[in-house]
């Protein structure tokens, strides 16, 4: 960690849920800012300070949502899938000219089914317009496998979609910050499939009776070799 | 390899195309007696007589496609997306009581997209009727990666998608003879996820310089340390 240059600011949007916090115990560990993000002021501010007393040390403050994605250089949104659309009209203003990271999981773990096609990042891109460049991640990664063991990395591989490349390597690196591998897996439209995923994930633990399935890229040996371009 | 026990006849229908011949080989190498079938007898016998060669060995006859069904214990579907309906439709009657698998990948590898729900082998049940047990297996293994060093195990993880949990196991079983880990991953309706992987598997390679990115199921040791129930 270099402690010289200060770290970027992330949001957590939504941020007073299961994933929400969970991503912000990581990033806080690794030394970013962070802001918890919520319709409610007093809910953010009670998260934030949660995280804080975690931590021990003061990383999180809280904010509504649109003040907390104007304020942040990353923002992170992790509503349920029903309030994902009334959450990006609310922020579309805000974050103009940034970028969004889209965690929403659209699979009901009560009901898992594989949903179909436009996947939510690419809602939210039609929604929020060409100015903000959204990037799909951390769909599939669990809050609990995340609030666990904050400075050791995680046996997790990330896949991201973006349309805009240069985003998605962005996200790559925090992701990394985070603990967890991440691998650039095309555009928005293919973050349907791993949304779809978290479908399989749920019947291969029932199946075989464990809590423990998860899907890692194989066959990166020759980009491990070489200079990896992301 | 039990020698005493005759072993199971598997039908490759539309089997003279890339994926088939591929499959073929592994089960022939593995003892299994195989019927290549196809909408022409003469294509059949042409691509069994090639097959014999490769292996050295008698294990191949060829059919046309219904006669190939009726007459084998499995029947696996690997034919392009355009020829699964006007197939199924073909082999209705020949495959009634009998187990088919449906290996039709449905991305297409020069647009590779996310496919919406159903899956194909959702459809092909549908068509069918259930006097079929329709299984999901095999839509992502590359041709090229089967006929190479047939007795050998292959890094692949197969994903096997079926209603009947009973008829998953017996596929998970000739996947396992053919040298791929298989598992359970749930009912024909999230075949359409596997399918999908293969878009995400074309972005990875792309965008990494690569041909072998492939996803592997993790989080599988508790499940291999106790009796596995498949």
């Amino acid at each position: 960690m270099n402690t010289q240059i200060p770290k970027q600011t992330i949001a957590i949007l939504g941020g007073t849920g299961k994933e929400g916090p969970g991503l912000a115990l990581r990033w806080a560990y690794a030394g970013y800012p962070i802001i918890i993000g919520s319709r409610q002021l007093e809910k953010a501010q009670a998260t934030a300070k949660e995280l804080n007393e975690r931590l021990g040390f003061e990383a999180a403050t809280g904010l509504e949502n649109a003040d907390a994605a104007r304020t942040a250089d990353f923002s992170v949104l992790t509503v349920v899938q029903s309030a994902h659309q009334p959450a990006l009209e609310g922020l579309k203003d805000a974050l103009q000219g940034k970028i969004l990271v889209d965690a929403t999981a659209r699979v009901d773990f009560r009901d898992p089914k594989p949903p179909a096609p436009p996947s939510a990042a690419r809602t939210a891109q039609d929604l929020l317009g060409p100015g903000v460049r959204v990037v799909a991640a951390f769909q599939n990664v669990p809050a609990h496998v995340l609030k666990k063991n904050l400075g050791q990395s995680l046996d997790t591989d990330v896949l991201i979609n973006a349309d805009d490349v240069e985003a998605a390597k962005e996200i790559i690196h925090l992701a990394e910050a985070a603990g967890m591998r991440a691998y650039y897996a095309g555009g928005l439209d293919n973050a349907v499939v791993v949304e779809g995923i978290t479908s399989l994930l749920i019947s291969i633990n029932k199946h075989y009776g464990i809590k423990t399935a998860s899907i890692q890229v194989t066959g990166l040996v020759e980009v491990e070799k070489k200079e990896i371009p992301v």
